[in-house]
């Protein structure tokens, strides 16, 4: 790889997901299964959610062929009240899982004002974002936790990492205004973010990671050898570990020591959870008036003093939202490293390669 | 107060409660109505939350007598569906408002599995933590989000404080471990905990607050000269933002530059907006398997390798409640410039002082 091209290769948002709906098929999924989460992952790099697409395609591949995925899931649930549900994945995609868990969330949400709908038995999804933006075509909000697939963290002044980057996402709709679509692990850096240094051959900057004796871990090839640093320290661990219990330990799904490590074993069960709330603020009043309120706030922030040095004051969301027309006009990079590997699974499986598949 | 002793006097909870009930009936709370305010300001002192329970007195007080706080609210549900409502508070006792949104939100957290009850017109409620707490006794879950009641937070690169210290508080019942309770500034500092460095004449630690040149402040004196940071930086902006959405703007509550800053204004209408979520686990399975997994989690956590210099590996909420054992058995400590001021207040409303006030 270190003699590759630096300069990335530009596929549009189809190629992309049809290249990915092709390699699904070919590990056994069913067609529409294979386009559905096909689109969510392509929708991951539109919105340059890059350590969550395309890139995790061979692992997702691997996975599969080890074992480690249910390729035909009964996806159903298994417990259920009027504002509350839990959908368990028989082992599926964690996209196929999350989406029904989203959509029956909305349709509850619609009927009794707010749901919440847990996981279990599901996996790997891709980043939070893609969930909790979808109750927003309702002019729903939506709130995403979940286990993330692989533990980095430990507990605030320990060295044995039983928590994993456990994310949050919350979406806001708005008027006028771009939607609020907040997306954060509740670690300094998403683990996905250092696996993207690593490809790219790039060192992270001090604060991502320690190692063992405590000192700053640069290097992403050696993130091994050290762990994630929570957000605001002791805080970022107890964010971390409560939505952990609100998106595994509730439904049933793994959470500390039980979460399997997705990058060294790939045919265990992960039994990952997640959990979606949807608010539907129709209940709570006007909703051209919440969402022209919201407008207003978003303005007031934009509107800020700002410091030396700062052009712009960004909501959350706004830059992935700035990404996603970007790409969706001029094509998505796709980096050196990642090409080859994607032409390494595109040879294994006898499917077009991502630069041939046509549109 | 430069004078003063620096030893502090201990009183009884019970007497603390008293001599609280007694200065809020002497500004016309009915006798209902100050004990149970006064409860959750002694229960704030007794968890050690020492920046939001009697220490507030002074600034209560000042306000009913300033006509910025009703004393004779008609709180009551303006929105209502199975799953969630929304509780007008009338402007009364922030404590008052957001306990009946509690118990209306475990009542229907009961039949609809969750339930989401938000504020508006409410006020300064004390720590979040408190509420967040209450689903305990019902064996089920409670989020709390609240819109802090003064702006010392700009948005990220900005200088208008536009956002404040938007607080988070997630309690998860256990079985033979103490309960976990996260309660979070999405502030490196709540102003609460500013206030009582100033009150003890103590510095803050770098990285609690900056001054509008981006340089560190360290004097609680000078807190008005700069904002608080946020934490993990611009994601501590993007979470004070939607938990601001979520327990204020959505509720018809005040965010933004609408928030009225409560210690610089004693009359206006602040219009705080609260939000609870009640999530019962009965209803994702079976509860006694769910405190069991929650107790393990608890003992996988505690029983990590430490780092070294490590004595112990605290859970969220286990500092609390070993603060409000010692305390409940030895009195809760009472510093003396807030005795003076608290001295005052019996003064001016002539009733008895703190350590007058019989058990």
């Amino acid at each position: 790889m270190s003699t590759s091209s630096s300069i990335s290769s530009i596929v549009q948002f189809d190629a992309l997901k049809d290249f990915i709906a092709r390699a699904l098929q070919a590990n056994g999924l069913s067609l529409g299964d294979a386009n559905k989460v096909a689109m969510l992952m392509a929708q991951a790099d539109l919105q340059g959610s890059d350590g969550h697409g395309v890139i995790r395609l061979p692992q997702y591949v691997k996975r599969i062929r080890a074992g480690g995925i249910n390729v035909n899931p009964q996806i159903k649930v298994v417990q259920d009240k009027a504002a509350m549900a839990v959908v368990d994945g028989d082992n599926g995609m964690g996209h196929l899982v999350v989406s029904h868990a989203v959509e029956l969330a909305i349709k509850k949400a619609a009927d009794a004002g707010v749901a919440w709908v847990g996981t279990r038995n599901s996996n790997h999804a891709g980043p939070a974002s893609l969930y909790a933006r979808m109750p927003l075509a309702h002019d729903m909000l939506g709130l995403y936790f979940a286990v993330g697939n692989a533990n980095h963290l430990p507990p605030w002044g320990g060295l044995d990492m039983l928590l994993s980057t456990n994310p949050i996402a919350v979406a806001i709709p708005t008027a006028e205004e771009a939607p609020i679509v907040l997306d954060m692990a509740t670690t300094v850096a998403a683990y996905g973010k250092v696996k993207a240094k690593a490809q790219r051959g790039e060192m992270m900057p001090e604060g991502w990671m320690i190692d063992r004796q405590g000192q700053p871990l640069l290097d992403p090839k050696r993130s091994e050898e050290g762990f994630l640093m929570p957000i605001g320290g002791y805080k970022g661990y107890g964010l971390s570990l409560v939505v952990g219990i609100l998106a595994g330990t509730l439904n049933g799904a793994a959470m500390g020591r039980a979460v399997i490590d997705f990058n060294h074993d790939d045919h265990s069960v992960t039994n990952t959870g997640q959990a979606i709330a949807v608010i539907d603020p129709s209940a709570f009043g006007d909703v051209t008036e919440f969402k022209a309120r919201v407008d207003h706030l978003v303005r007031e922030l934009r509107g800020s003093d700002r410091m030396p040095g700062v052009d712009r004051i960004w909501l959350p969301g706004e830059q992935s939202e700035a990404k996603r027309l970007a790409y969706a006009r001029d094509g998505i990079p796709i980096a050196p490293a990642l090409l080859a590997q994607l032409n390494t699974v595109s040879a294994q499986l006898k499917v077009p390669s991502l630069l041939d598949t046509a549109v």
